[in-house]
């Protein structure tokens, strides 16, 4: 069969193929603030104000002229007059002369003269009219500027940005309390393989229950998109196609897994091939576990013929799907690719691999003495039980042959 | 004031302090499996049979008794009679005597007397009914047993444990399709302060928006809870007393953020210490940024007074509330505290703390040259977009005084 005949991939490879014929959509949503959570932002977003809109202080103290301050010291304070009181939430409308101080709490607006403040610490009180600073400022202490934290007209979050707590809060501090983000992208799952069945099901002899649909599901919505469990086509050529087409039409990305037979991938491919073109971009990628993985690209859209095993079905997702719905695209590089794997750990024990191909091991993690080691979760690739007690996937790059215990590995938390 | 006498205490010194008077409900609440993902399941599970039922083969080739392949070579193949075919998805009814083998796809139902499959690679079809075997396999070999993945009777989910996308596969796999989970917890966010408002309010002169209540909010919900946002008290003392008990009654986590001065923290740990015992555990922790936040238990629910600086806060929700949210519990000792920080990387600048004090540096992540890079993100800790230029946090340990550029760090991701 012509398939047979294309190369396995490298995952960066396989990255190329199918950015080069893909068109991932941008559909535009305007949601309440708080329903941005996770969304990604639609296009930059800039600020319209200053914030804060005033000089404010970080400190309970006194607003000062530092040069007032100057050679101040315990031995010999600079003596101030205290010309009045800032409170919270109120314009300070007054302003402080030579020689003269306000009281003012954190958080407070600077009176006008003022360009620092001296924490209560570092002053005494005389009387009720007079203090006496015993360290000097220099001008910008304990004081945030007016736009410091965000000028009017900055860029505060470029365009695909995810919302995190902390873009909530930045976008709450800017004054923006609808926010257009990319409306999540639309996930369908089909399975195949006539020995599947719903897991709602008991299965007869033979017969396995669907668990791909559940965990492409689980990781499909945990990495920000809207997945669809499409239900189970068998190895039935004329039901997968219908399926199929009506998937393509309403999906952005589509999945096809569960068979872990020949039949069932031959049937697959051939239900790729006829949807539409390029169709098949490539038949197998040089990773483990998770070779016999297809990759295509119909009407722009991707499709992606996952292994049937569960585990190898997750580390292709993982790898190939995940980065499409975090980020709308792939990783450019190795480099960029490698900050998908920012924990390091020492692995436990020694494990074989083969030149030239990439491989991901379930690893659990646990802290000893002070450091993070990772034992290898061992078990075929066809048990998802195994996925359960991992809590990570440790990669042994292409050009190792192998890893002895005590090396470090980089790994990707699942 | 009796409150400033209180010694500022480690991180796990505050952990110990809410976990001996803290009683966080467990509620139990049954759903749909898909809409487990990302709860905790209430009960241990065990599954109530085997997985797979029966067993199958995990390459296409044919199954054969693993003693009639021994010795077999390319020089020298082991021939057998192909006896018959195994179907995806139908029981196999017949079995193989001395000499037989039966092809099988992977995924199907081993026929009686078989122990091992060989891969079709590893075979010659001489005819229809007669194979080579070329290399010989072990009994086991290609398969997976009955119950190899979960056996009937076995825990497969422990009480407690997040159900991620591989516990959903668990799950289906088992056919458990309804799941008893912990009922998220409810987390109120009370925001104090005279100087803060609404988001959708222009502020006026001293006034900024409400920030901390978004970011909060924001952690809450990707840790796995169910926060609320309840508005702003100001810092009126009958205000702020009526929302707190109000939420007291309500909620099992409450905070109270916002207010920067000393005056909104006096009234928000005056509030406290009235809604009854044993109220404030703390008030002050080793921890830059994070030092003024109050740590109180009142009717075994655990209430924060967060700091009002927005990073500050932040730091200290992540700190203090997340592993309650996340487990249910607090670390138990420094070394499950760092599983906390799994990622490791150079810092790219010197660094200077105090001794006996931890700090938590943003940090942007960065790969170069196949290293992990942390650059640090200066500024303020009332400004929130340095934590949107951030990636994680960077712990720096008690007993350093600072990290000299190329140093490594533990990092947090956030």
């Amino acid at each position: 069969m012509k398939l047979e005949l294309f190369k396995a991939l490298t995952v960066l490879q396989s990255y190329r193929e199918i950015a080069r014929h893909m068109n991932l959509p941008r559909r535009k949503k305007k949601v309440p603030l708080l329903e941005a959570l996770g969304c990604r932002v639609f296009d930059d977003i800039t600020a319209a104000e200053d914030v804060p809109g005033f000089d404010r202080s970080t400190m309970d103290g006194f607003a000062v002229r530092a040069r007032d301050t100057f050679g101040a010291s315990e031995s010999m304070p600079a003596y101030l007059d205290v010309a009045g009181e800032v409170f919270m939430g109120r314009e300070t409308t007054g302003s402080a002369g030579p020689g003269q101080a306000w009281r003012i709490p954190t958080g407070g607006m600077l009176p006008g003269g003022c360009d620092a403040v001296v924490m209560v610490e570092h002053t005494e009180e005389l009387d009720a009219k007079t203090i006496g600073v015993t360290r000097p400022v220099a001008p910008g202490d304990n004081i945030v500027r007016r736009g410091e934290d965000i000028s009017a007209g900055e860029l505060i979050i470029p365009r695909g940005q995810v919302i995190r707590p902390q873009e909530l809060g930045v976008l709450a501090a800017a004054g923006i309390t609808r926010v257009d983000v990319e409306d999540p992208l639309r996930v369908a799952i089909v399975s195949t393989g006539d020995e599947v069945v719903d897991p709602a099901r008991t299965p007869g002899p033979g017969q396995v229950r669907d668990i791909n649909s559940y965990t492409l599901y689980g990781l499909a919505r945990r990495a920000g998109s809207a997945p669809s469990i499409c239900g189970i086509a068998g190895d039935d050529y004329g039901r997968l196609r219908e399926m199929m087409a009506a998937e393509i039409a309403r999906s952005d990305i589509i999945l096809i897994s569960g068979g872990s037979s020949v039949g069932s991938r031959d049937v697959s491919a051939g239900v790729i091939e006829s949807l539409g073109g390029p169709g098949i971009l490539f038949h197998g990628i040089s990773v483990k576990p998770g070779k016999p993985t297809i990759g295509a690209v119909v009407e722009g859209k991707p499709v992606f013929g996952l292994p049937g095993h569960p585990v190898s079905a997750m580390v292709v997702f993982i790898l190939l799907v995940e980065p499409l719905i975090r980020a709308g695209r792939y990783p450019l590089d190795e480099e960029e690719f490698m900050l998908e794997f920012p924990v390091t750990a020492r692995i436990t024990r020694n494990l074989r691999s083969a030149a030239g191909r990439e491989d991901f091991v379930r690893v659990g993690l646990r802290q000893e003495n002070g450091q993070l080691l990772a034992d290898p979760v061992l078990g075929k690739s066809g048990l998802i039980a195994t996925m359960a007690r991992a809590g990570g996937l440790a990669r042994i790059p292409p050009d190792l042959e192998g890893l002895e215990a005590g090396d470090f590995v980089r790994i990707k938390l699942i």
